[in-house]
């Protein structure tokens, strides 16, 4: 579990020196093998020591792309994409060395059919980067992890986020995409129709497939109107158990909430602390609805009788767009101000996801566990999902607490599986939650691995990661 | 393309006396080799030529079934995997002879988890049958093709129908399922988490693979509450334009309609004389709004607007459950009223869905095309996603007209891909589409039959499907 899923693999040196040689030719300043050039590529939010890569490649089109793959394919060598370097478990380490392909300069928006709600992106774009492109359009794209993650990051990661209650996923919102995969052909996965019945859903087997079966060099998404009216609050409860309540009525009665999103009291006293509010110290639920000017009145009157059930008291409203941002700022920082709540400390975050009847039962015994382990360990969660993260607050110097945090998720995961719910909900497996998934999906391992093996039979894309090849 | 597609496969003779020798044993009267029993298991509403498997087997339990697979799997003989029949691409021809699994017997409900809005089922459960089961407890499954399909034939071949454009495809209301493969073990896709990033998305993989990578023995279903309120009514338009371009507008607003369906004028006068119904003989759609009773109305308030500024001068609505039942029937008879339009002839159905600003410009396209080809083809169509069928009235005795009829189809798929649309959005490839699937997805056969070779060496699960393989 955890650190003990970090293993290092096999090096192929006398390959990757050779496609260093070549891909240095090819790409001369930008191929980079400087040593803090390669730290930065393998040391992103997670606690899981950094494997370097060899190289980092900075390619600017599909065809450099399909290029790199081509050289890496002939001298076996690894291959790891990076987006924006926000994922949390592993994802961008090189366990047996190998290339780095930064897609950072691939932030071309290729094309936005307005019409037909859809657009074409190159993987590098980051989510607010579309966001501000589209705003002239009335259009939006919904997905949103917190952190400003790349769309090629966030397709690898089946990322989720805060409005996923009502938007769904990157699964649910990739209509296709280019891949270069590990023989060095680029393929479309699909077309901009949306539905279709033709064949095996590739689009839908890349994303989430961690980099393990090729590089993305465009996604065609999904776009949404503006709504005419959003409205935001904050609702505090006097438990969480109340709060979960709430949500679970919400979701029940079909209420089409756009976010939905709990804080526990810890996680309340570190953001009002480190964003200067002055919210009630108590678990809380940030919500927000989109639709109609009536529409979306109604149902924040729908939730507002909720609440009130669930004992309730006030609904702290935010309907300016600033009051908004600053509200959603806050539950975005959650992760910086939960450490602060232990000056010094860095936090290890992590998620599971449970059927939304567990919810109230799988976040109360993991307090208490954090509680009788001595971890400070604030909650959020994107609760309309059953989604939440625990952010461990610990010293990554102390081999003692590292123990205590991996013994502590391991609990999580378990409790989460116990429940009929996941691993992991929206960070993925990478490297740390390997074992977790093999408790998850046992029967499932083998055939990822003939997959894996059948469209990489040399193990170049991303080894090392989800189901332990290395 | 389409006949063409219909090769017949190599014969393993030795390994099908065999193993129908052992099944006899083991199933008895459960297993029959009758003349019109296999007949009627590879005879389904296609036009596609009937190709009988060896004998038809009949299991009660997923443990049955995978005591059946692993029969097939020791002698090396193909398995048909059998819901009720309804597919149209000849999804459940036996080319190569073998074994049809026939899941009618695996009917039971098995859990219904009403807090959690899901619920897990046999295979052979029909859609119209969980939704009088689930009556009593507020909720419904959405997903509607028209006909009473199974569950697992639905999975299979990633059903949706009229209700898709609000509620999505099988691909977005199955959580999670239990397969056998080809090897003979079970496996268990995911969790009943509503969104999971954990490792390779093998639930979707399975979802529309037509039986090509397994049997299913249980499906986790999504399921909604039912509406407060549910509005329908139908709403005639001058041109088919007018009516693609009210659409287009409904969706682009965000209008969460439930189901937006498109007849033609060919249609509309076919359902009328079938059902007794006297609609304006234009092109018309028919709308159903769910939601509370003040959105409900708001939706149906805001289409009306739209209809309106596309020349549409009434809406004849429905709102009693005994009106929107006659409409919706009138709907889904619209097969068996279109045959009506040519006595003695018999439909060949087929389907095709593009960017919903193609839609107008590709159905008047293929209706011209078809008069000018002589063919009788009224249109029908899920239009909210761009999804359109056209039903073929032919003489199926007659060479010409089967010729005829092809050439048409190969044109239509052509003209949807042209469109960057695809060659099927409901009815899957089976068959039928094997040529379009190449046209569209060129790059994805290979990978497509890497994946198949990796989970099924020995191609025992309904071969000379989707990619060809025979």
């Amino acid at each position: 579990m955890g650190l003990s899923d970090v293993v290092t693999g096999p090096r192929n040196e006398e390959g990757i020196a050779a496609a260093v040689g070549v891909l240095k030719q090819r790409f001369g300043d930008r191929l980079n093998t400087g040593h803090s050039i390669r730290e930065q590529h393998a040391h992103t939010t997670t606690y899981l020591p950094s494997q370097l890569p060899d190289a980092v490649v900075y390619p600017e089109t599909a065809d450099e792309v399909r290029d790199i793959v081509r050289v890496c394919a002939d001298h076996k060598v690894p291959i790891i994409p990076f987006g924006a370097g926000t994922s949390l478990e592993g994802h961008i380490n090189a366990p047996n060395g190998g290339i780095c392909i930064d897609t950072v300069g691939m932030n071309r928006i290729l094309k936005v059919n307005a019409e037909d709600l859809d657009c074409v992106v190159e993987p590098g774009v980051t989510r607010e980067d579309l966001n501000v492109y589209l705003r002239d359009t009335g259009l939006f794209f919904p997905i949103d992890p917190g952190a400003n993650a790349s769309i090629g990051g966030m397709t690898s990661t089946r990322a989720s986020g805060t409005n996923a209650v009502r938007y769904g996923t990157m699964k649910d919102n990739v209509l296709s995409m280019t891949v270069v995969t590990a023989d060095g052909r680029e393929i479309t996965t699909g077309t901009r129709a949306r539905k279709s019945s033709a064949g095996y859903d590739l689009t839908r087997l890349f994303v989430g497939s961690e980099g393990t079966l090729g590089v993305i060099t465009s996604v065609t998404l999904r776009l949404f109107g503006i709504p005419q009216s959003i409205t935001a609050g904050v609702c505090p409860f006097p438990t969480v158990d109340d709060a979960v309540n709430a949500v679970i009525m919400t979701i029940q009665m079909g209420i089409p909430i756009a976010r939905i999103e709990l804080l526990d009291t810890l996680m309340m006293k570190a953001t009002n602390a480190y964003a200067g509010l002055n919210y009630p110290e108590g678990p809380a639920l940030f919500v927000e609805f989109h639709g109609t000017d009536n529409y979306a009145a109604e149902q924040a009157e729908l939730f507002g009788e909720i609440a009130a059930e669930y004992g309730s008291s006030e609904f702290i409203w935010a309907t300016e767009q600033e009051e908004r941002n600053k509200l959603w700022k806050a539950r975005h920082d959650a992760y910086w101000a939960g450490m602060q709540l232990r000056p010094g400390a860095e936090g290890v975050a992590t998620d599971v996801c449970v059927p939304i009847s567990r919810l109230g039962e799988c976040i109360m015994a993991t307090q208490e566990d954090a509680a009788e382990a001595g971890i400070i360990a604030p909650i959020v969660g994107h609760v309309g999902d059953g989604n939440f993260h625990v952010a461990l607050l610990i010293d990554r110097e102390s081999e003692k607490e590292i123990a205590d945090a991996e013994a502590f998720i391991a609990r999580l995961n378990e409790r989460a599986l116990s429940m009929e719910g996941t691993c992991t909900g929206e960070h993925g497996v990478g490297q740390g939650k390997k074992t977790a998934l093999i408790h998850e999906l046992d029967g499932c391992i083998e055939p990822m691995r003939q997959i894996k093996r059948a469209l990489d039979p040399d193990n170049i894309m991303n080894p090392g990661k989800i189901f332990s090849l290395t």
